[in-house]
């Protein structure tokens, strides 16, 4: 029963197999080698378009020089006030890309267009003492474990784009938000208008694996030099590319997405059947649920893992507790079971 | 007969299967992992005390965020002219140090004690015109395939420490220094004065495994900030906790390095028998051998891979070339001998 | 009748002289002459205590490099959402001292240290994806026009000090804040456990000078090196040093900034007379008024110069507009007398 | 006999007029102002083009800031060995640019064309280790007190242009190597392929002015953000410009640094007269003599000021030292017949 986090999940038997198989023999170092060039096969293949595709070591590093490839001097960045890059990435999106960073308050974790055109009529282009607005940051599935939908996007992206504004995508759980969507990759992308984006193998199966996607490969331009400055090209690239590979082949990541929002449906079917109040639409494969206090101990103290999540003002009684159960590609009926029947007794 | 560099080569089998076997399950992220504490306790033995270990994405963030951990603002890094840090990183280390980088000359890419001190008298270390000297960085193997045993270290450990600079060791191939010098990797380090090192997993056998080791871990109280700021902190670190877990157990790393450093004595004898001469001394895995070009070229055609190198001014007359042959834990007697069989047809 | 901004005076007349009357000769460079020296022993003597003294370009300088002394890497300062620094300053506290702002809401543009005390607890000490506290930043004017009082800066400083934060004192407008309450100038200060502020002379009637204080010198430290590293140590420091002078002795910039203060509490009463609404208390020399907007208009067209500002939500009718008056110490009576009238037409 | 260095000096009488001149009424702030419109046209007169030209705190900022409008992520900046941005700026040029600096030996202070061309052989376009090439700086005068000609100058920059390359020069002194040379101004800036240029106020007879200026305006559409977010936008604009255009006006810059080169011409007469060599040609404000030690002694009992210089290795017998006189606007006939009978006694 451990819905603590998908980045506590192991990494998926194909891409472990597929690791393992490409483990031996010499290949050209730094992205030279025949597996990297596969994977922005498979990515174009994916995306119906040619990508220009980067390896980097974490997600944190993939949102901060993807936003570092959108900034300016002096640059701000428009996110979601509750946003990852916002929260919870230690400063690396400001240090990576001089932007400040703006947050934008949003229902259910979600930026909407009509926010973002307020937010941006207070910070006018030219005046140096604001700051010259860069980029939009939108995550999905979002912090919140919500999904944008094509129109939500295109729509920021446009006002985005309208103010001369880059738009960045953060997929960390990308695969989960295309599953819960029903449209495809490119519809929750590039085709709505995002220009760089964040693709996260890691939380999606993999041991390690992040990239970053420009779907204008002309603006990548300067992408090798942010990424050697910060110290994330690979010398054996070729590892980052070989998991990336067994993820993307055949779909394999839109598979395991969809199983792990399975998963998450079941368990948001349990803890609603026992009580629970979700905090948000649970869409993805991260359900935020209230709980009362002596319940969430009881799933914990039979063995449960899971996290305390901070609530909005208002949103909790004082004996009930917020908190987020997240799924992934190893969770099993079983353990949804068992979480449930603990909640029931 | 691929001797083009230690990182095009894979992963050992023992590491593979390793990583295989630590592959399924859940552990906490971000290093709350076992496998992260054991390659503490792992790293501890090895150096015979407490060590503070933290894993980043590639050597050069190690070097770098090192650097960073030693900086100052306004600060002055002094190395080898020819160090890795000052021609091959991309200007990662002043970016994430923010120290500006003091290349001093040094026969056979090694820095003396004597060196260092003359340099240090042109920086005095108050007016703010010059900077402040912050650290010395070494490399071991050098950068020009020599070694430094412990009194070298010794003696510029200390003109650095007595005019307040920290010491760091870049580590990439430091297996093999250990393993040409055949001393314990403690007095190659920390007892000869190194306050930080990087330790390189990749170029030894790993997939990509890099970490900074502080001997004094009271040093390292920001660090979690500096890796986390600039995206090196892994999600799922158990990942190169394992890899490092099999390089270092039962010394595999040492074992690998031996092996690499006797294939790269077997080339010494080939090219120095087939009229090559040798650069600089080839002391650990990498021999720096002038040849006729036309010998090269006889190698490079029958299938051999090397890379060119720079010269030194007046190191090749005009029919001559300067290459790099580069053996790892992957390299056989049979690649050798054919390499020599080719120089000597 | 110019109200728009303190940083449209010219220079005072004393001041200007002072700077004439320095003009010759020849003195070190770099800080090392001796008006350089007197400043300090002026402001030793306005504290009560040894400061070091540091003088740089601009106020967002000042504030900047200040936050860069009390900064950690992913470190995070706090200061009231309409600060200066947060709104006004193109980032440059961002760039210059790595951390990220964290903006507080407060009625009147007034920190508390309630707000900040629960500010602090949603961002504990330790983990590194918050990022780390690292600092206080107040200002006093604030924003808004409203003054500190010591017991307030008092309260904000132990809550500071002991979460281990530093405390940063923006004192673009100290002398009027100064006057304002009626306090010694310590009393603002160092004895309300500020640790490091910003002193305006530009806005009190310099040319151009500001500086940085440090009421423990010991944590200066690094300070040369930072101020190098961003341009900011003048060559010819004697000339901000003359104007510094001049504007301390015999406490001018107290005697400037009540009659600055005086000529507030005029126009205040005038606006209020004439059927204004101060948006908050004028305590300064800056008066935020609610006009109707034909009254704004008429005074606009009759000449006088004032600036529009942002109003909060619901704080104004239709009808009605914010504007920002500001007097300094070229005010004149007659000027107030003139927009008075222009008023009660 | 003060020969310390041209910032030691105080204001010129006319300058210290303007200012003071200058100092009443009300102006907008930040640049809005005629005086800063007034200097623009100056700079427009003097380099018979329109310039884009920008106010900064120091040299240092100039020099640093007009790097970063050159710059690129993982930037390199060829400039002189000996430069002034590579020895005695504190790491400011790297820390505001973010490129690392390539000095390059040369004669006399002076860079080739042929030495550039050879040096960026090393270092081709593309590969991300070696970082990307994008600017070089040049220094007139150069830290030796020599001079480039037009067609030295115009020979770097083709090869700078050639290479992709932005074109520095660094203008502390520009006024002196005008008048050394005796073109136009332009012919050693615009005409001669300079993009961006340091123009130096402080040392040539302000108080503290110093200017970027950009031939070709339209790649200053960054510069606001990049000077905003270093803290270097006055907000009295209007001081800074006072002081420019009484330098300016009627080409009083010319004068006065004709009148500082055609001393430091008695003084380079007098110090050969006595015996000493010259370490460099002094073609400007600036004399670079090597003395007897004793001698050099006698100067300084008898109240002469001037520095000790670093000299070039076997540049000095062992009695010998070398020494650097610098004249400025204020240099007199009568200081310089005193030196003069000091060293022949």
């Amino acid at each position: 029963m451990n819905f603590a986090s998908d980045n506590w999940a192991g990494a998926h038997p194909a891409i472990a197999a597929a690791l393992q198989d490409a483990a031996g023999g010499f290949e050209p170092a730094y992205g030279g080698d025949r597996l990297t060039k596969a994977v922005e096969a498979e990515f174009a293949r994916i995306f119906g378009r040619d990508v220009a595709v980067f390896f980097v070591g974490t997600g944190t590093a993939a949102n901060s020089l993807a936003l570092a490839a959108l900034g300016k001097p002096g640059g701000l960045v428009f996110c979601h006030e509750g946003a990852h890059i916002n929260t919870d990435e230690g400063s690396a999106p400001e240090y990576l890309s001089g932007c400040k960073l703006i947050g934008i308050p949003g229902v259910d974790g979600r930026l909407t267009a009509a926010a973002l055109a307020e937010t941006l009529a207070r910070f006018p282009p030219n005046p140096v003492r604001y700051g010259q607005p860069a980029a939009v940051s939108l995550s999905n599935l979002t912090e919140y474990g919500t999904a944008y939908a094509p129109p939500d996007i295109a729509a920021i992206a446009n006002v985005a784009h309208d103010a001369g504004l880059g738009v960045h995508l953060d997929g960390a759980r990308f695969g989960n938000a295309v599953a819960a969507i029903g449209v495809p990759p490119a519809a929750l992308s590039a085709a709505a208008g995002v220009d760089v984006m964040s693709f996260g193998g890691s939380k999606a199966g993999c041991f390690a694996a992040e990239a970053v996607l420009f779907f204008d490969p002309a603006r990548a331009a300067e992408f090798p030099f942010l990424r050697k400055r910060s110290g994330h090209l690979f010398s054996k690239s070729r590892f980052i590319a070989a998991q990336f590979l067994a993820l993307l082949e055949d779909d394999l990541w839109l598979d395991l997405a969809r199983h792990a929002n399975a998963m998450a449906a079941q368990l948001r079917e349990a803890v609603t059947a026992a009580g629970g109040r979700l905090a948000w639409p649970a869409m993805g494969n991260e359900v935020f649920v209230i709980l009362p206090q002596a319940m969430a101990k009881r799933a914990a103290d039979s063995g449960a893992r899971f996290g305390e999540w901070d609530a909005e003002p208002g949103m909790l009684s004082t004996d009930e507790v917020l908190i987020r159960l997240v799924t992934c590609f190893a969770t099993t009926d079983a353990e949804v079971d068992a979480f449930a029947r603990v909640l029931r007794t």
